[in-house]
């Protein structure tokens, strides 16, 4: 008989149906059993009464894997409003040794430390499972969101010969007996591919050797970055980086549903059809920050993104023209505006969530910002080689996929949201 | 006015439009000068008449990045049926150095070496880029197969603390001071997140330290990983594998046709219904090689293609039950077969494509497995421990994106349809 998932369930009423899971919790009453059971679909609930297969359920551990053949019967209490009754229950594999916190308690109460020790089972608590699919569902729709644009997907690498695009916080290598790096992201490929295909994204893990544990950084986290040519300037990309948003939030909705109700339920922000811009000049301002402020700190993000709600009704907030001191080598400076950059940030909940802006695409404006920061253009070469040879004026960004799901999801801790997490002291599981 | 891709041009024909792309080509005849503009969508055939236009088209490099405002005008023999008449020419940027090599001609002359060291340029030559979009489509094509039969996508670590998966071939990383690897394939965390959706996907870079220099392998590839949950054996494994395999293919065929044509055109082959499968013993009988071979030499999987080909007219073959000896330890033997296994690979035209099966899911069945090999348990702690707390029946494959482009587009060498490959000797660009 061919096996069907709990949320199937109610499509079978009255029919003699086989499901097969986890034994997520047993309940054993006085006249009645009840047996859990977890499976893809979600929870079923199995009512039992013969005294023989109530001994059998009473001996089974939790998390044991179990498959049972029983007859779907309609009871508004039940998960899905149907339950099994007149089970017979096969254990496949063997008994589970019990798992060192409840699982099918509404929320894990082991510490989050704990919880990452044990990822692969906390991972199947039901609010653990249910970020990482609201997590699929947003790099899917960012990557449906592009392909509607006629982005191309790209595959770059991750070991690179120098450690230049942050200097700092790079994993190094060995490579074939040769100093490596792991990549901090695919920059310097995704604009090399756009003189290629013009409009390319890229999904993949990116490696900051962070020295400090905070509950925003990783070691390893998913980028969604993307990168188009012809743009008139940042403004093009910023309407791109609007799409893509707006695209990851639909997948989220259309995919995760569930999950976004067993979370909460979560309420999806709107994505404004123009996302408020102000400039970092104003930003500052709005923020009550000094008007020689370099960069905008924790706090002035917060202040910005209540502003943008009470002002805009806005979950989102674009900050452009941050200071090109503060802006990488790459970046376009504004060119009515001396010393100010035509990079932004995308604050989300008044988070900082994307970076981007747009690119120098002139070889020898590119030769011009580094001699201006003193660097040597060798570690370069093969880069820069390629703004020699034609580049169009184009701009980009890049999404921190954990930090955008735990913002969305509320979590504290972009742990929480993370399968495996890599930091400064973790390394395993 | 609003720039359009060459491709698009058929739609505006007797209009002024803007085109913008690379000067791909320029030919200078008496009456007439030609510029062939390369954009996102092709190639694009302007006409220059007036004289001193002519002198600036003279003047152009090919490479330079221009803007082009002309009038669309039907012609059969431009490449799109379409060319730009009295076109004002904008350069954006500055004029581009000549590329070492012509990316005008239909195939790069310049050796793969060559081609290699400058990826950035030799990529824009449409073949290059035609195995790209292609491998995009094909990745794109695997996600869509295995959402629709309800597998999540997953995102794991790279960084790993013990280099166990397959002894050999990784690379070392300094971790905050501590030694790690990267990790030479998702396989311990897919199995492990079975536990958590039963139905798991994964596409993302993995790391061989392959010492040898050969066409197929490289010191970074693209793997695309599934594992499913509750199979009965490996046949359920094979099925799906079935399935992804039509899903890219589907995928080509629908997204990246032009790229087809650029390359030959390239024939896509069928994936018949139900894959033909020979049993290892079988192939060796089939491939002529001694009854005690232990595994399949690429002389012997040659063979096993033609015979493919000839005996089913399919272009691919699964092989299974693959002695256990030869197969990884998490491996699930045949139970009717002593020394065989329920690990299959697939070959698509005579090489192997794919490697994937039944995987133990007993905790005591992995105790016993890495005892039998003489190897501890200790670095494996973090994996073991999932199976003593319940894991079902599972399976799974992984296939390499680039070797599948380079089967599918006949491509001699894995490096021709990768953007920027890593390996022996090369580290950049």
């Amino acid at each position: 008989m061919q096996r069907i998932l709990s949320n199937e369930l109610p499509a079978y009423v009255g029919e003699r149906v086989t499901v097969a899971g986890w034994v997520h919790r047993r309940r054993l009453l006085k006249a009645v059993a009840f047996l859990i059971l977890r499976d893809a679909g979600g929870l079923a609930q199995i009512v039992v009464t013969e005294p023989e297969a109530r001994d059998r359920l009473a001996a089974l551990t939790e998390e044991t894997v179990v498959e049972i053949v029983g007859t779907a019967v309609a009871n508004d209490t039940a998960p899905t409003g149907v339950e099994l009754h007149e089970p017979v229950v096969r254990v496949l594999g063997s008994p589970a040794v019990p798992p060192p916190f409840d699982l099918y308690r509404p929320t894990l109460t082991a510490t989050l430390p704990t919880q990452l020790d044990h990822a692969p089972l906390a991972l199947r608590h039901p609010r653990r499972s249910a970020a990482l699919r609201i997590s699929a569902a947003a790099a899917g729709g960012f990557r449906s969101a592009l392909d509607r644009l006629g982005f191309v997907e790209t595959h770059t690498p991750r070991i690179v010969a120098s450690a230049t695009e942050s200097g700092a916080n790079v994993f190094a290598l060995d490579y074939f007996g040769r100093p490596a790096y792991l990549a901090q992201s695919p920059q310097f490929y995704k604009q090399l591919m756009v003189g290629v295909f013009e409009r390319v994204y890229e999904v993949g893990p990116v490696f900051r050797a962070e020295p400090h544990d905070t509950v925003r950084h990783l070691a390893q986290y998913t980028s969604l970055d993307a990168e188009l040519a012809f743009v008139a300037d940042h403004r093009d990309v910023m309407a791109v980086l609007r799409e893509a948003l707006a695209g990851m939030l639909g997948a989220v909705a259309d995919r995760a549903g569930a999950a976004l109700d067993t979370l909460g339920p979560v309420a999806l922000p709107e994505v404004p059809a123009q996302i408020p811009a102000v400039h970092f000049t104003e930003a500052l301002r709005i923020a009550g920050a000094p008007p020689d402020e370099p960069d905008l700190a924790p706090a002035h993000e917060r202040a910005l993104g209540e502003w943008a709600r009470r002002e805009h009704g806005s979950g989102f907030l674009f900050v452009t023209g941050y200071p090109m001191a503060k802006r990488p080598f790459y970046t376009h400076p504004d060119p009515a505006r001396p010393g100010y950059s035509n990079g932004f940030d995308l604050l989300f909940r008044g988070v900082e969530l994307v970076t981007g802006g747009q690119r120098l695409h002139r070889h020898a404006d590119y030769l011009a910002a580094l001699a201006a920061r003193g660097e040597p253009t060798g570690p370069y070469a093969g880069y820069l080689d390629a703004f020699a040879h034609g580049m169009p004026p184009h701009g980009g960004f890049a999404i921190g996929l954990e930090r955008f799901v735990a913002r969305l999801t509320g979590a504290a801790n972009v742990r929480e949201v993370t399968a495996f997490p890599r930091d400064l002291h973790r390394l395993t599981p």
